[in-house]
């Protein structure tokens, strides 16, 4: 049962009606006998959460409670993965797919959760080794051109076996977490998120017979850029700053040995967030 | 070691050709110190094949080899699915994805796997149950309206929790094998034959939202059509014939407990056939 | 200056709710000194409207109104296409792409447009000759094989060039007013309604290079189906019943010489019913 | 009738075989009575070939014939547009939608277009003006966030009236021409050259209910980049390279007066080019 919450909260997109439903969730949390830190340069202080250290936060909570959208949650998940402590996301407008707790549910599904009536779900992480370098992500590996209508040249293998080679803007692996992302408007199916498996999908390919496929997520994929409009290629990995690499790089991304932990209500339905977030039926009929 | 070859051979598509082709095939399995046998009715006769009724040949065989392409392949796999023996493809024109042997590889492909170089890969059948039936395929389940240009509404549900209700011309509910047949002309990704998934997709779907989604075949699909065109509504199997079953009929989707056994040469390679198949950038460059 | 409505009602699918709706607009009108006809079978009566016969409707109308939403109006511009008479269309639920009057709107938009402050618009219809007979529609002919997952084979030829032979349940031509109808289902771009241009798209093809094209209107279009699953093919216009028609048969698809002419308010916007009816953004900031 | 013919060759990509036989296309067009010139600084010299400084070039060429692939000849296009000279298309390697001559047709056709027998097709430009600076192409002008996986938000508007606002990494508004090339990979349709319309379309959008629409090309499109990941927005035409300009420009788009003659056999046929470059059916049965 959580006792220790660190609170994180994004408040940069709040507008100010949330400031007040922020308040009273976090006096409600306060209620319940439990402790709350946040870090001593978080953006919302509040008298009843205990600033800390980043070393001190992450040895005392058992439970980061994220106030955000996904984006927040995500910000989150990489700025705390290597303390392995779940993460549980209370959502501050429509519902997404990380955050699935809602303004107007928030005092029944906290008070359930820290009763341990919860799931925990884990995520796992996808990881680029490139140049020297490593990165990872928890919802794609994009390599592109840098530029856009001016295609790139690279080769796609996976397990040593080359798959095609391919001119594109770019080309997105795709965790099931990225599913519903990036990879979704690039035309990617939504996988769901208890699947191992990864979505292959080139961006704007000039072949017209490229499709998505998905493989395992234990495959190891590698992606060699052989050249392009600019003078190096880029890789992005969910959505933060580009970092170039040479042409003739071996880029190799493969599942990480590490997980991200989310707690979600019993009630946490995959395909009641699709509908929400994506505009599916949203009304079911009664028959 | 395979030592008893069932034989089969679908000719009605053959140009002549494959006639000689295929005399030439069978005189050199001959010659290799295994036993031929063929169904009774068989529409191929040779001297070297042994006719057996139905009973016979199955109880006899240890390996089903089939000449044809991959619907040939999947017709025999139907028809031989509770004799449990594995089944290996002999194509007579492209490369296929089931049927991965070609013409000028066979002696080199048959030596090999008679003398026990070979890998065996398992495919899981779908089975639909509706109405007080049930019906299994290998390559997808299609719901639909019976007509076109005219929806139906239907419910679809996974593991008894309502993921939406759509209109459309009909809904697919596919295997990895089927993801490179009839679910890929629907906008369908293609799965990796390893992985224990289903793509479902609608057909022409009225909601531009819609948007193919992959979930773990252990999970029970059920579809529900509420109304349509016509008076009932209609499953099709692996594109054979419909079957009609009336308007609100639950039909349930799930995993079957019977496999597929294919027998492939080492190579065997997923992505060489999609690059053959489908058009994917064939020449690989020397880099 | 209108003065003689005809009223053209379809009910079937009204809610209770809609009925005073209709009584009270069917009064306001009634108040605008203009006479009011009804056909004599029509499903909706009101003491303000004149029952006649066909014949005396259409000799006697210079405006057909039409109250219900995209598919009346549709059926309704077919049953009087010979008259030549325009149609308005009142929209009784969500903003249609041809009825684009709503209830709230109606006595505003209605006066101006008997004031004569209104705007015709003229959409042409598309014909398909085949086995002797004539067919004609506003949204599209669907060329079909009958069946599902079945490929039928068949050539497309435009301007007696040869543009392809290929395999797919079917084909679809569709007019600009059918692009957001089915054609959009099956993957068609959206066509502005003033474009004299026609969208040809296979349905689920077996092709991964197949894409939609656009062509004249002025150009001749001709299908011939060469097989498929059934004895025969299908043709459906605008989501009619099935007609079907020998295999090598000719079918010639062409423009017709018959006019569906639309009044609209001014305000009319084909992109607010995009946005209304396709769910693209519909808060436009103000900036 | 073609009597000065200024030669366009772009060698770089032109292997060790294709020298020779442009010697021996030079040769046959030199022994054709027609004069033959280049521009001083041409990467081609041949004997049969009169150096010309630009201005005399475009004073004297009645012809301008372009050997190499659809990427040189809208090289030239651009090149020459001012000096309103057609030009003629030989390709290189395969056909080509602009370039429709191949090597082992050039003598029948070029002597057939000297004899007056060819047709005259015109493609009209598009133009985008913004911050005070004015470009054009032939294909397609791509506004962009000038990086990927993170959103620009833009407005879209024609004719002065809102289309919508939305997120995507860029907009694509497409000629005829670019409906085969950057547009077809962003997922449009393929348009046909005769017409006058402008294809619109989002890369990789965010709303799943975006589809790509097809309007006039006398409508006045408007885009208005608001923000996005960079500190400006980006524009690119044809492929070239990108220039930035300020959040909140006002980018207007539209037709502009000049036009890109082109010349082709009269067996110019634009889908025996869709065939052939996208792959589509290329064996035509004889029935």
């Amino acid at each position: 049962m959580f006792k220790k919450l660190g609170i994180v909260v994004r408040r940069k997109n709040f507008k100010s009606i949330d400031h007040d439903a922020l308040d009273t969730m976090i006096a409600y949390l306060s209620d319940q006998r439990v402790d709350l830190f946040s870090e001593m340069d978080a953006d919302y202080k509040n008298d009843h959460i205990i600033e800390l250290s980043h070393e001190d936060f992450i040895s005392n909570a058992d439970l980061i409670v994220v106030f955000g959208g996904d984006g927040t949650l995500l910000n989150a998940a990489r700025h705390y993965i290597e303390a392995n402590i779940p993460l549980l996301g209370i959502n501050m407008g429509n519902l997404g797919f990380l955050t699935d707790i809602k303004i107007n549910n928030f005092e029944k599904s906290i008070s359930e959760i820290l009763n341990g009536d919860y799931k925990t779900e884990e995520r796992f992480l996808i990881s680029a080794i490139f140049d020297g370098k490593t990165s990872y992500g928890l919802n794609e590996v994009v390599i592109h051109s840098g530029s856009y209508a001016q295609l790139m040249t690279y080769r796609l293998s996976i397990n040593e076996k080359v798959v095609y080679e391919q001119k594109s803007d770019g080309l997105i692996v795709a965790t099931p977490t990225g599913s519903t992302a990036y990879a979704l408007s690039a035309g990617g199916p939504i996988i769901h998120p208890e699947l191992n498996v990864w979505t292959i999908l080139p961006m704007l390919p000039q072949s017209l017979s490229s499709r998505p496929f998905v493989i395992s997520s234990s495959d190891n994929v590698e992606v060699i850029v052989f050249d392009g409009p600019q003078n190096d290629a880029k890789i992005c990995i969910d959505g933060q700053e580009d970092i170039s690499f040479p042409f003739d790089t071996k880029v190799k991304i493969s599942k990480m040995n590490k997980l991200l932990k989310l707690v979600h209500p019993k009630s946490n339905d995959f395909f009641e967030a699709c509908r929400e977030k994506l505009g599916w039926s949203l009304n079911i009929t009664k028959r």
